[in-house]
């Protein structure tokens, strides 16, 4: 029935996602040639050690140490080493030599995708990477393709599963952060250095990924604006959920105008933010991701699932290999990246979002008058305040507890609201400054 | 830019979604050109009465009543006449001219599908049909191109707007069934006469669709096991939630192996069911719609949004549209639909679910005894009962209520109990039998 000739696999990455892909093709290689119309075969898999131990038993003879020539020898190459070199340069000689390539790697994506797209468009060779954002999640298909008649507004997307499973550990069971990073490191969800992932460098790479797909628009990894999760504490996140909101660490992409210059741009963007307690993404738990998007013709819509794994990770690389067979069979070039669009990628200070400020201030009169003038003199209007007094204790001064959420305002009046808080006499201190979204 | 020559465009249909893809296509064509690479010439809109009053203003000399005229001179067709015939005969003619065509005809293809995608094969055309499923969301790309490397175990989806919006009411407002359906023809939800829906029509057809698609199987429409909804109470609905479920109508696409004979197959069964309160699709509210997917590799998955409406059909329509004007200017023919499995459809007997069954029983010794021995006679067992005695009042004879949830069991098994109970003289009556799924 299978007329195609067959089409050699090359695997670069023997780690947790490398052997479950090399073990699935193994095992499912007659079902998944039926459904590409080519016969898969798996030529081997290049490894920095040879005689390291795997996830899965590959056949001592598809090890090799010898990336290059492997390459040299395939139709198609999987990279899945991670890091930025040398999976550029493997990837770029994969795309060179005419082989299409799957990556599962955010990383390089997000630093050096334009130049891989043009190499992949020159030669005609495609480049897959669904498995690159949301793990086995399909987001990058339906952004590319399914929502290509559509215009996206905007992406708030859980896009670490590390850190949801943190903060969802720090609302649902009250753990602080050092607790609860501890039980993400003994459950394999944290590495080692987890700072990649606290501090929003893998969900950076990610935004960077999802917001040049979304607008057809090239934007670096370095015009996203990255703040992480270490500062929150229990007590934040205890708060919000009392005022109607969990803490999430989001990757938000979005269209917007700039207030003052009028520039139409788009924005990337990763930080904690409150979300409420009714949005889809509150109810996303553990180490799951999710992506929702709002676009203006299809509505709001959401992307759930395992975000990482390795055996989650390969079901997409999968997926993208039998893509990638199946244009083999079906002849004519890859679908080439569109980036058309080309829209300025607007700084932080233009985004609009919204504060909830806490802060320790003097129990006094005139206090909430000073506070609302401040608020007012930088044009940022507000929605709720919220006042508590300290239980009788015979503090001196007296202090309240004031919680401000704001409307929306562009991000450079709100920070300016915030120094100048800061700065006033009858501010205590700034306990906590989170932005709101999704409402 | 842009170097191919224009790529002209005709729909068929001018209703809510005909009406709003022409002016998406004619508001958004510089936009749509530059991500296909060809430009996209809106050339007609086929309707029925050129003299009706439309959702949007399509310029009149676009309007023809004549089908076929239109249909030869395209090169991408849009069907979204809705029905079978004649879309089904216009749909042929377009294949067969070597047009690609795009539908959201769920009707159709549920009905013809093998029909249409071997003309699409025969002269190398394809067949989109992204918005015949859950509206504007992504499911057909994710289940046919990004699941391709996996095994897909089981879909349960919530694919009917209407009925969604009708029980979600019954649960959180207390609605009975007539007033929701009231509440949901006023808002436009709900068609003048509302039986595809309620009775499940509409949902089964999605479910051979996408039943076929995930299992690489053709699955007929008459394969597909219907109930509806029309019988479910306002009282299910109350004590479903109090023990811990919603009540949805789901389609379920399985992949199973027939318990007594070892066959293993695929079946699709739409019906309503006990959703527990903690399953992602207890919180799908309104008339959205979610399909949640189970995969060997990936684990679960869902995706979630607007399941109909005129604009966000328009959305998948639209992704389809670009998706066909890149593979003109890519060239090579389109990837054919894959049902190379070819698995056995096994009947609704086979299946393995599991009842919440509601008893009126004589409330004397002896009666828990001869229920229990007759679930363990047709080897159901049974995972809780829970018993309330009416308050005492001077019924004769006193009557309580049993409510059982059984463990998984085939589905013939389950209904030989409820026969057995039901002709028992301990029942005064069967009050409720609902499946559970989701657990």
């Amino acid at each position: 029935m299978i007329e195609y000739r067959n089409l050699r696999v090359a695997i670069l990455g023997g780690g947790s996602v490398g052997s479950q892909v090399a073990a699935l093709l193994l095992q499912h290689g007659a079902e998944l040639a039926a459904r590409s119309g080519a016969g898969l075969e798996l030529v081997g898999v290049a490894v920095r050690d040879a005689t390291a131990k795997r996830d899965t038993d590959i056949p001592s003879h598809l090890i090799t140490t010898d990336a290059e020539a492997l390459i040299l020898g395939a139709d198609i190459v999987v990279e899945l080493i991670g890091g930025v070199e040398p999976a550029r340069t493997y990837i770029l000689q994969a795309l060179n030599s005419g082989a299409d390539v799957i990556t599962a790697n955010k990383a390089v994506l997000a630093t050096h995708g334009p130049e891989l797209f043009a190499a992949a468009e020159q030669v005609g060779a495609q480049l897959y990477y669904e498995a690159a954002v949301g793990g086995a999640i399909p987001i990058i298909r339906p952004l590319r393709d399914s929502l290509a008649g559509d215009r996206v507004r905007r992406i708030l997307g859980i896009v670490n599963g590390t850190t949801n499973y943190i903060l969802d550990r720090m609302d649902s069971l009250g753990d602080d952060m050092d607790e609860a990073l501890a039980e993400a490191t003994r459950l394999g969800y944290a590495e080692a250095d987890p700072t990649a992932d606290i501090e929003g460098f893998d969900a950076a790479q990610k935004a960077a990924i999802l917001a040049s797909l979304a607008f057809h628009t090239t934007v670096p990894l370095d015009a996203v604006h990255r703040e992480g999760m270490s500062t929150i504490t229990r007590e934040q996140v205890r708060s919000a959920r009392k005022a109607g909101y969990v803490v999430k660490l989001l990757a938000i992409c979005e269209r917007l105008t700039d207030a003052e210059t009028g520039v139409e741009g788009v924005s990337a963007r990763v930080h904690p933010a409150l979300v409420p307690l009714e949005h889809p993404l509150a109810a996303v738990h553990g180490a799951n991701n999710a992506v929702f998007v709002e676009a203006e013709a299809a509505g709001s819509l959401m992307f759930y699932g395992a975000g990482a794994g390795g055996v989650e990770t390969a079901s997409a690389v999968l997926g993208d290999l039998v893509s990638a067979a199946r244009r083999h069979v079906a002849g004519g070039p890859g679908v080439a990246e569109s980036t058309h669009a080309n829209l300025p990628v607007l700084p932080m200070a233009s985004v609009l979002t919204r504060y909830q400020i806490t802060l320790a201030v003097l129990d006094e009169p005139g206090v909430l008058a000073t506070i609302a003038s401040l608020f007012s003199d930088h044009g940022v209007s507000v929605e709720a305040v919220s006042q508590s007094v300290a239980d009788g204790q015979s503090d001196v001064p007296p202090t309240a507890t004031l919680v401000t959420v704001t409307h929306q305002a562009p991000e450079s009046a709100l920070a300016d609201t915030v120094a100048a808080l800061a700065a006033n006499p009858v501010v205590s201190s700034v306990v906590s400054v989170l932005r709101v979204e999704g409402l």
